[in-house]
């Protein structure tokens, strides 16, 4: 009898999680398992505002992938190119591959809801290689202004499209990197000007509204200004334009626009024969895809609604590892005849950054600010080094400091 | 009796020196000393070459000038703008300055000799601004290349313009520094080239030619081409155009060029009413300007023929570090009514660096290669340090380990 083979698309949270799960559930002679990323390294989506500032390096964000997989895995490093569930075959740079079970973690795409010039002229926090042209440009822009014979200040404003997760994470490091930089590229810090705009009515949608006033007031400290409840309508290579009161329009001159609204799942979704908005997709609470029973989403590619609140759970790490572990568990459920399990989230709390030594967050049914939500946030980034890679990976790339 | 002022202008190996020396032998109630200086560090002119790779960080080479000079010396930080030595006034953006002794040591300037294009496109190795600009440049081609959709590799092409100690130098740097820009921005290093082109018809001209042959075939092991005795004719934002053997052109597309050929004197010496050539002054033995006694200069903008070889002296670090002793010597002499001494070249040997580990050099009338040459490197380096700032800067700032 023919082993069947589990094919796992993705190494981050989700994928990664199921991969390390699997190989611990299930033997080498009980299935064949494959994961498929384009990436020889899987990296923390959840630091990538500390590349983009500059304040980590790039390799301190990643790991070899090989590190946390066993000899029960084939890694194949491939760019996935098509899903079709029907035909049950996915298509990738290194050919094809069929399943008898699949697992999409995918992740996101950045949205830029159409706006123009968005997508051609702004920079993004998506991955690793985006965010290192964060840093790099906004690098560049601050090495040249000082040669310049006629100098624009605009070239070191940064703007932040964006005040949710990502971008209050990515002001809050530049709060922290930018007296630096100023005193590396010899820039007097009054000519910087870091500026956060925002379309919805309030900075951290879903956040507590006291800790929301506190991170804001931390992050005005740093010099962040808000323009909160005016939408950027455009983008040019020379800044944005943002909607004010009374559709009067403002434009903001900008060496530098960084993106950091809007996520959706991944286009190859939309072509995959399953249905799903936003290339997400409405999965069971077992995490299968609706008509399809051999297959499964994990992480941003996933919506599913948590009962409790009636909205749908947030595309957190957090909430991949966790999904990671429940079909790692169905897989092998099924491969048994057993019943498979519905998600349950297990909240453990969400902590926001605002820079070195600060933050805000709830855990425990409480309440944290600055140092204590600072500590628990690194705690939180080690957790998820830790549930993939052990005690080891986490003393290696952890940030948490056992004194 | 008012006491007499004198005045230096530029802190570069020089001036430092010229001003350190002063401060020894000349008290406060004997004479007034006002250094001029645009910046208020001194910075490595040798080390830029590892600025402009990214081996070094910028604030590694160079120092605050408040930690060298006592209250003796008055420190100005300011932009020399006009030197009239008819009427004993020197402008600057701090005021006008009056004196009885001038000290000119304001350094060079790259010199591009009317080649089309290569001000505008080329950047150049000539301070820490434009030092910085040149590793921040390399740095985000490298980022960009990676999200290019279709790439062009010709960005990861780096020429550099020039075979001589600067040009080597930097090339040297950047064979250690690509392996590890190619790790840390994720690009395959056969993808990037290297190219050392030059006009004359040899590399390091005045070296030793076993030495020089020595230099280009260890560069070459880490992948540099040379073309040499091709001129560059042309820069355009998209690379160069070289002149090869009978009049036949070849463009090479390239991602960033360093133009490391060429340098003259400050172009504020061809208003100072000094006769000058390529803003270099023919100064007298002692230092001092021919038609004005009270006017010394020291290094970059001082041409000085070396009897025994019947060549000027080259613009070199140490040269100029040995004509600032002897500057505040004959100005302590003149005070006294002493006859002035005449510099007399202490020929400490010259070593080039040709990256980590590496170099070749002179010195004690032997040749050296490899380690012991680049062990000879850091002594010179640290020499620099020690002559100016004592032992408490070259432990601080210093590159010789002392284990």
């Amino acid at each position: 009898m023919k082993r069947p083979t589990i094919l796992v698309l993705g190494a981050g949270y989700g994928g990664l999680t199921t991969i390390v799960n699997l190989q611990k559930l299930i033997n080498t002679h009980e299935a064949e398992i494959i994961l498929v990323n384009k990436n020889d390294y899987h990296y923390e989506t959840t630091w990538l505002h500390e590349v983009g500032a500059g304040t980590i390096s790039p390799d301190k964000a990643r790991y070899p992938i090989s590190k946390v997989i066993n000899d029960n895995v084939t890694f194949v490093i491939a760019n996935v190119e098509n899903i079709d569930v029907n035909k049950k075959k996915v298509e990738t740079s290194a050919g094809e591959f069929t399943y008898d079970y699949l697992v999409i973690g995918l992740g996101f795409e950045g949205e830029t809801f159409g706006i123009p010039g968005l997508k051609e002229h702004a920079l993004s926090l998506t991955n690793i290689n985006t965010a290192r042209q964060v840093r790099e440009h906004i690098e560049y822009q601050f090495a040249s202004w000082i040669l310049d014979e006629v100098k624009d200040d605009s070239k070191l404003t940064i703007v932040v499209g964006g005040a949710g997760f990502t971008g209050i994470e990515f002001l809050g490091e530049l709060g922290n990197r930018i007296p630096e930089l100023c005193r590396e590229f010899d820039i007097p810090q009054e000519k910087v000007r870091l500026l956060c705009v925002e379309a919805a009515p309030t900075v951290l949608p879903g956040f507590d509204p006291e800790l929301v006033d506190y991170a804001q007031e931390q992050l005005r400290k740093k010099g962040v200004e808000f323009s909160i409840g005016t939408p950027i309508v455009e983008a040019t290579a020379e800044g944005v334009k943002i909607k004010k009161d009374e559709g009067n329009t403002e434009f903001i001159k900008a060496g530098t626009v960084v993106w950091a609204a809007g996520v959706r799942g991944n286009a190859l979704i939309e072509s995959s024969g399953i249905e799903s908005n936003r290339a997400r997709i409405a999965v069971h609470e077992d995490m299968r895809a609706p008509g399809f029973d051999d297959v499964f989403i994990v992480g941003d590619c996933a919506f599913l609604l948590n009962e409790e609140t009636g909205r749908p759970y947030p595309p957190t790490a957090q909430i991949a590892m966790q999904q990671g572990v429940i079909i790692a568990k169905n897989i092998k459920h099924i491969m048994n005849d057993e019943p498979t399990e519905g998600f349950v989230y297990d909240d453990k709390g969400a902590v926001c950054s605002l820079g070195q030594e600060d933050a805000i967050g709830t855990a425990f049914g409480r309440k944290f600010t600055g140092k204590p939500a600072s500590a628990l946030k690194k705690v939180v980034d080690d957790r998820a080094l830790y549930l993939v890679g052990g005690v080891g990976l986490t003393l290696k790339k952890g940030k948490f400091k056992f004194i």
